[in-house]
């Protein structure tokens, strides 16, 4: 087993947009789908910008789609050689996630004999403007060639088009494709060099322009050409310096892996005697590392990466629940920007909070440029009637605000950096505080403070009361909030130190019940008990959304994803071993994982007590969502397909802290493994407080080095 | 026009349930439908019981309809001559308001000739468990005529069957049947006696019992019978002392109009040039003394009153807000025995408050007998997938507690009769304002007390917070907690008299805006602004419900009915004519009049504004609520169609309150009349504190005498 390639040998059109997501490579600034380079719009091509946004109507605002630089064909005699429409004699799609190196090769067969395609291609991790692309051709019988690549300004769209003006250009060396949003004007700019020896004619349409060679190949022989393309914006936050026309294929190739290698180096995982799990885990770091917002200022990662336009191309609490610990750990500076763009997006949470009514900050749930809410209030379309349906996604899920201090608290914990404090997380955290602080209700003759009317993270069940990760989480803010207060600026905030007092002592916060049981909400275990399977018969259409007001799922205790036992995983340490077990077994038969965020919070659970038989299959589940098709593409009527980057992050997250047992105690790393049966070792770097750690375990040692 | 007859001369078969309701006759034990004698299930012919439920599995609780003694045919020369399936030649079925007698008469045309069927009936008002019959039949030629009348036991039933055991006997003199509900081995027994020249054979089958009259018949000679018939219950709160064989028709049916002549001397209301609404009104007036628990214990009046199964034979707020208003000032015994219901299903709402966690006494929505709730979470079906649809009337419908609180503060308001404060009444007032007390909720940083998650009396939109009737209400019972505690027993009750106080002052009641505006709930007015015409448009399915969580009135500001409207028409002298204008003006082209109740609450406030032009309108709409077609019949799947007491009640409050202008202002009875225009005076009766009153009203003068 190759512990560094990713392949498929078999073309299957139906999986497509399956394998656009499994494939994806990226650095950050953009992200590509590991689609074929001939696709056009309808195969789903994209290069996926990281925190472009676009709004055309009143459709959905989205990420932006740049015109695509990898667009390439071939004709031979006059007949175009293209997937889907001709299938191949042989094809192979590879990743090999070392180098980030993307390759296809594909044979076709003819009367005449075989034509193959190769294609290697990269999106620079040395230069995030750039793509690289080796393209070569050959036919084992002589014919007339004619390859043509270009820029196909005619992009994928879920909720465009996005550009109001296209405009081609074919240069003097080169060809250039401008695209101008409507909703703010953003240029979007995208130049192709093509280096070959054969000879070359350039033309364009409306949208793209286009490179062709035209040749008499000789049987046996291979040609082809490297591009060099550039992706730029009118927004960017490092300039594109270099003139593509000088630059070398080889060479950007080789400075694209020097620096793979660096980020390997610092976060490759390796397992001793689980071949599998090694690659999967790699993998999902991989993909962790494609999306990262290097060098980059106030970007976060979408739910879905950099895979598309899928929910939005918002930031989702994903970010801080699954993701950020990775970076902490290994590129702090990157988590330090994903928590920069909470503090930069402050002044949007401020308005969301106002706009309902609400004191401090409330985060946007899909948060897009500038915390502007991406989500709407309707967010599912009904398959029974095709109308949309009222969510409360929006409006009701309250702890995304303490999803954002909670990350706040891990990134300080485990890198002492205060400094972020002053640079405007501190005014996050106490703003939070604040917002939690307006939704306290108690009732006339109690003294005790209640949130009514909220959705957790188990979307399923919209508009409950008392959810128990939802107070749990508001009283982490409010301690936090305190914390903070008294060890830095007491005397600014008294009042307030006061205020988040009060409310952190006399919040109600589920107690497990006789058997051990924290109820999810009030009522819930009042509800039909029953489980997903059952509920699946139940189903008059296989797309139907099973929340909201009449899903299958809603008078029911079936649940969307862990809820409680989300809750059990950031607060392991204030539940016996019991308590956990007894929920873990309660709630997880209960579950449908319905998000991709389920499953590495129960591995989580799992390691803590130790379940031996539960931890590796969610972990497994975790690491590979994008490795097997399986995932959820549908939500009602909506494609919600693309890459899951949070169950990547939780891949990780079970493997350092559940099965290596790192954890911080009394500002130590601390190591006590757990590893899954078959796993004789690990070894990994950590960073933790300024310092790289190694870490060791193998059978019967394990060893903390710096 | 003949001031006291319906009829109708035309049959449609198409309206036969319409008929049903139009032609009901009743007195409190039991409702008739006015349906032909003929009539087997599938034409919902039934004696309703009033306050006799039973249950079948887990369908619906309802009222009990009972063997049926009305059931009679003809054959002639062999072949049966019943409609509907056979069209009449002429039709004719009237009922006449003054003596309560239906009748109806036929005649169908066959080769040989005319073949004329009559009948007349009552339900006894002087002897509440006998039904009179007279039946004649007669042909304008010779021929073999059968007639046969029975006892049909094979009833019609929405949720049934629900007797489990049915006993046809044939006895000596007389027939009889038995039946005995699932539940709670209810017996009910129905007797006839008939009196007839003709020789009669009995006979029964597996549920019924009938009496056969074979004739060689003459042309020209009227054959028929008599018949009296018992219906009795195990539970009977009086008994049927007489031997039904022993009666005569001609004696039982004089007694019966003397019975209705005494009620309609206080309770028949005189419009002097308008003979079209003197016939509504009084028709409507007729209906409620149909109905009323005369003689009865502990019974009140279902939403449908008599006239069948629909909305399970169950109390609503109706009774409170729309029918004990009629009774106060004309029987009051029976406005008393309305409020001894409440007093006796105390017990039924204590135990459903500590069923939803609150103090105190929370009223079932759908009362059946003893308090119990009727009303479940399912009570719609959803058109698209045949579901049932979880609404939250039962558990969010908190204004039903104050209903049955204004009910009694209106009864003692007119008839001095504290006594019914130690008979339970003061208990029940006590226990309604506990359970509003355990709704308020107060914000962190707020001294106002909200109810939030409420269902308002537009049902349209559910789960609102702080409906502005509701938390109105909700003061009412308060404050009328505090007066009562204060004048009559303030040491046993100082600590709630303080709770009391406290949520009274301090509860948050709507104020108007800038414009004079109530809003109906946080948040009402940023909803989509249309009209129910423009809703009417997206309708997918005419039977859609248009409330609930996705239909197409829950995100406007469509509402169902009156709501803030319905809290001017109580709390008139709070609000200036400026602001009632402006809020009528605002809420009435938004609103569907999806409830019967609708029309007279804002035909009330018109009276108090002075909109000529819209009053008449909706009074007669109110007043004819059963006299014209046009009622929904359905909600969701489900058939709700029968007769419509509380709109009959809104249309006495109107012409009486409203059109005579008769308040109560320091204990005197005012009368300030604002007539329509066409109307040149009002003659009436009213009860108050003990004393009957005449009210004239004609053109410049008006007269209250003893």
């Amino acid at each position: 087993m190759k512990l560094n390639i990713i392949s498929e040998t078999v073309f299957d059109e139906e999986k497509i947009p399956f394998y656009g997501n499994k494939f994806l490579h990226g650095n950050g600034y953009f992200g590509i789908r590991g689609t074929m380079e001939e696709y056009k719009k309808e195969n789903m091509p994209a290069v996926n910008m990281a925190g472009i946004y676009d709004k055309v109507g009143d459709k959905w605002r989205e990420s932006v789609n740049a015109p695509n630089p990898l667009f390439t064909y071939i004709k031979v005699d006059g007949k175009a050689f293209v997937l889907p429409n001709i299938k191949p004699f042989s094809h192979e799609q590879s990743l090999d996630i070392k180098t980030a190196i993307h390759t296809r090769k594909t044979v076709w067969k003819t009367d005449k004999g075989h034509i193959t395609v190769f294609c290697e291609r990269f999106a620079s991790m040395a230069n995030q403007h750039l793509i690289g692309m080796k393209y070569s051709v050959s036919a084992d019988f002589d014919c007339e060639l004619e390859i043509v690549t270009g820029i196909d300004g005619d992009v994928w769209d879920i909720n465009g088009p996005h550009f109001v003006k296209i405009m081609p250009e074919t240069l003097e060396n080169n060809e250039k494709v401008t695209g101008i949003t409507g909703e703010k004007g953003i240029c979007v700019t995208v130049e192709q060099s093509v280096k070959t020896d054969l000879e070359t004619t350039s033309f364009s349409d409306d949208f793209s322009v286009y490179k062709k060679m035209s040749i008499c190949a000789k049987a046996g022989v291979e040609y082809g050409f490297t591009k060099i393309a550039s992706v730029c914006t009118s927004c960017d936050d490092f300039e594109n310096s270099d003139d593509i026309t000088t630059l070398d294929y080889e060479t950007e190739k080789a400075k694209h892996i020097e620096k793979w290698e660096k980020i390997w180096d610092i976060s490759y995982i390796k397992i001793d005697g689980d071949e599998e799990a090694e690659l999967a885990l790699n993998y999902s770091i991989y993909h962790l590392n494609c999306i990262a917002p290097r060098n980059m200022k106030n970007k976060s990662i979408a739910a879905r990466g950099l895979s598309g336009q899928v929910y939005k191309g918002a930031v989702f609490w994903d970010t801080e629940m699954f993701m950020i610990d990775y970076y902490i750990h290994t590129e702090p500076e990157i988590a330090r920007t994903l928590i920069e763009y909470r503090i930069n997006t402050l002044e949007g949470a401020k308005n969301k909070a106002r706009e309902y009514g609400l004191d401090g900050a409330y985060y946007a749930w899909e948060s897009q440029e500038g915390g502007f809410e991406g989500c709407s209030d309707y967010n599912i379309v009904d398959v029974f009637t095709k109308r949309p349906m009222r969510t409360y996604f929006r409006d009701k899920q309250y702890h995304i605000s303490s999803a954002v201090v909670y990350g706040i608290v891990k990134y300080i914990k485990a890198t002492e950096d205060k400094s972020i404090l002053k640079d405007g997380a501190m005014e996050v955290i106490i703003e939070c505080a604040k917002m939690y602080r307006s939704l306290l209700l108690k009732k006339a003759d109690s003294t005790e403070y209640e949130i009514y009317d909220v959705v957790g993270p188990d979307e399923y069940h919209e508009r409950v009361n008392n959810n128990a990760y939802t107070n749990k989480m508001a009283q982490l803010t409010f301690k936090t909030a305190c914390e903070l207060i008294k060890e830095f600026d007491y005397e600014k905030y008294k009042d307030l130190y006061d205020k988040f007092e009060d409310s952190y002592r006399n919040i109600r916060v589920a107690k497990p019940n006789e058997n051990g049981l924290i109820e999810q909400f009030d009522g819930y275990f009042d509800l039909e008990d029953t489980k997903p399977e059952i509920l699946r018969t139940r189903l008059l259409d296989e797309k139907e959304y099973w929340g909201g007001a009449y899903g299958v799922a809603s008078d029911t205790q079936v649940i969307k994803q862990a809820d409680v036992i989300a809750m059990m995983s950031i607060f392991k340490d204030e539940y016996t071993k019991e308590q956990m077990r007894a929920n873990w077994e309660y709630y997880e038969p209960r579950t449908e994982h319905g998000s991709s965020l389920s499953a590495c919070m129960y591995s989580q659970v799992a390691c803590s007590i130790g379940m031996p038989d539960k931890e590796y299959p969610f972990f497994m589940k975790s690491a590979k969502a994008d490795l097997v098709t399986g995932g959820k593409e549908w939500l009602g009527l909506i494609y919600i397909g693309g890459t899951h980057p949070a169950s990547e992050g939780g891949a990780w997250i079970v493997a350092v802290n559940g099965f290596a047992g790192i954890s911080i105690k009394d500002g130590e790393l601390i190591c006590e493994p757990n590893l899954p049966k078959n796993w004789r070792g690990m070894h990994f770097k950590l960073k933790y407080r300024g310092e790289i750690y190694q870490i060791d375990i193998e059978e019967g040692r394990k060893e903390i080095t710096k």
